[in-house]
Formats: structure tokens, sequence, C-alpha cells
């Protein structure tokens, strides 16, 4: 089981700000699924908001939409090829959970699985925007639970140095980027 | 001066897709200004569509209201303290160029200036939507042109292993992370 401890929530985007490709998951009516997302960022500080584009064709998109609930989780380098995995293929056709042997467990607030083996998790309830969500697949929802892998993240900040597992970053084609150096600018 | 070629629109969301924060510059009727965001995220391909965060109080946002223009700028390590400070202070109060000794060139697309010693630049149109601008400080906009340091981007693809100068990615009071190692997952 993954060690997990909860984040203030007005700490929560902290979790983001440094721009991790996430993956995205998702439960209505007895169907779970999850999906990658490199389009994620915070919208607010308090309450915490973020924003996550979830395209037309994917069955997280109608789970969200009949749920008005996700969540985000923060994969490392060893679930890469799960991220690259689970956003090759569709939910309509392939239980993601059993074809790539990803275990999940429960959140506190919202009914999508959270994924063992990431770094972070945040619990969202969907901000319904029609418009937006129409026209551009952009989805707004509030954070109402989040946690830590405390190896990872504690005390409000990322310890990569520390020998914490690392989040990764998508550019395309089957490319990433660890999140790299830490460095600090004094005022 | 900053080496610079052009990229092809449809491969520009690569310059974003990992998630590195940017320095957002805009320009109407005579004033220029730039501020630092975290929150900015590729929203679509084709048309490239970009989503930014900029909060009421910033003159970055009157200026991209007034203009309907905003550009997208790629910093390095070497710009950190730049992003903290231009980020820290209003452009209301200061000419941030002037005091931080920040030196511009002219895009092709949009009169916003695009800062020298970034590594991409990305010039944005705004796309109105009144009520996520209004309820979210949340701003769309289309990219019109994208440019990048030959030497951290080429053939569509980051370049960092081989000496390229890398983005970074913003977390909280003054921390940051370098973009990291690279790594592909093979199918």
């Amino acid at each position: 089981m993954t060690h997990r401890i909860p984040i203030d929530l007005e700490k929560s985007y902290r979790l983001l700000n440094h721009g991790p490709t996430v993956l995205v998951s998702s439960h209505h009516a007895g169907k779970d699924n999850v999906m990658a997302a490199a389009w994620s960022m915070p919208l607010d500080f308090k309450p915490p908001k973020v924003a996550v584009v979830i395209d037309k064709n994917t069955l997280t998109r109608k789970l969200v939409e009949a749920s008005g609930e996700f969540a985000l989780n923060v994969p490392t380098r060893e679930l890469a090829k799960l991220t690259v995995d689970v956003g090759s293929v569709s939910g309509r056709e392939v239980d993601k959970f059993a074809a790539y042997g990803a275990a999940t467990f429960q959140g506190e607030q919202v009914a999508a699985p959270l994924l063992e083996g990431c770094i972070a998790w945040l619990e969202c309830r969907l901000i319904p925007e029609p418009h937006i969500q129409d026209t551009y697949d952009l989805f707004l929802g509030e954070v109402v639970a989040a946690w830590a892998d405390p190896a990872a993240f504690g005390n409000g900040h990322w310890n990569p140095e520390q020998g914490g597992r690392k989040s990764i970053h998508y550019v395309a084609g089957g490319h990433f980027f660890e999140t790299g150096k830490a460095f600090e600018v004094k005022d």
C-alpha cells in the first residue's frame, strides 16, 4: 500500500505548480477509468481549483460529466509506461486497471479511484462550465482533498533531492523529462 | 541577440507540454509589461491554443484585455531571479524592463515584446471568453507564431542533454525545479 499523508488544501496547488503530467481517474455507475493528461494546471489557491483538458472522445469525459468528480494522480518514472499506455487506448475498449495491472485505493471525498504508486493525489469536484467543456474540452474542478507520499512531499515542499521519487513531464512521442534539480532564488 | 528559429504551429504545444513556468508579456497603447505565470498549459493542437491564469490585480490583465494579445516566454535558470522579480511587483508601479534590465525583441504577429535570453516564445491572440476571464482569471489564446532557441529545441524536440539551456518549473516561495533528465518510453 502506498504511504500517504493528507495535504492542507491551501498548499495543494504545490502538487501541480511545477507542471507534472498527471493521470486523471474517474468513476461512475460501477465503471472506473484512468487516462493521462499533460494539460492540467492549478487555477486558484483558495478554495484550490484546477483546470484539465479532457478530450470529447474519452470515456473519462463521460464519467466525469456524469459523476461530477475526478481525481488527478501524480505519477513517477516507474509509472511512465503506464502513463503512455493509459493515454493510448480507450476505457471503452479495455478495463485499463486490469489490462495494465494498476492497483488503486479509495479517496475520501470522491469515488474516483486513486492510483497506487503515485506520489500525490488531488480529489476534485467538477465545477460545471458547459460552454468551455463543449468548446475547448476544458474542465475545471475544486480540490476537495489532497494527499502525498511523505517521502516525496512533506512540510509543504517536494523533496526530490533526498531520494524521494520524482514526478514526470511529458513532451510527445513517448518522450518525458524527470523533474530535475531543485534550486532557490532568494530575494 | 538571442538566436531563434520559427517553430511549426502544429508542434508549438511541445514548448509548453512539459509544464515550464512562463513569462507573460503584453503591450497596449505604448505600455509594455511582463509577469510570471506558473499556471499555463496547452489547450489544443490545431489550431494551437493555450490557457493561462492572469490575476485581476495585474497590469498584464489590463493590457491583454485591451490589446487582445499576449506572448508566453519560456525562461531558463539564468532568468529565474527575473522570473521571481517580475512576479513580485506590479507594472503599475515599476517599468519592469527598465528596473530589471530585461531586453526584448519584436515578434511577428503580436505587439507584445519577447524577452531576450528565453528559449521559446509563443505569440498568442486572445480568444475572448469574458465569463471565465471574470470568474476564474482564466485566459485562452490561439498561438499565431512560435519561436525557439535552436540550441534548446530543434526538429520538434527539446535538447536538454546536449548542453542546451533548460526550462524551469516554479513551486512556491522562490523554489524551482530545473527540467530534468530526458527519457523515453517505447511501445
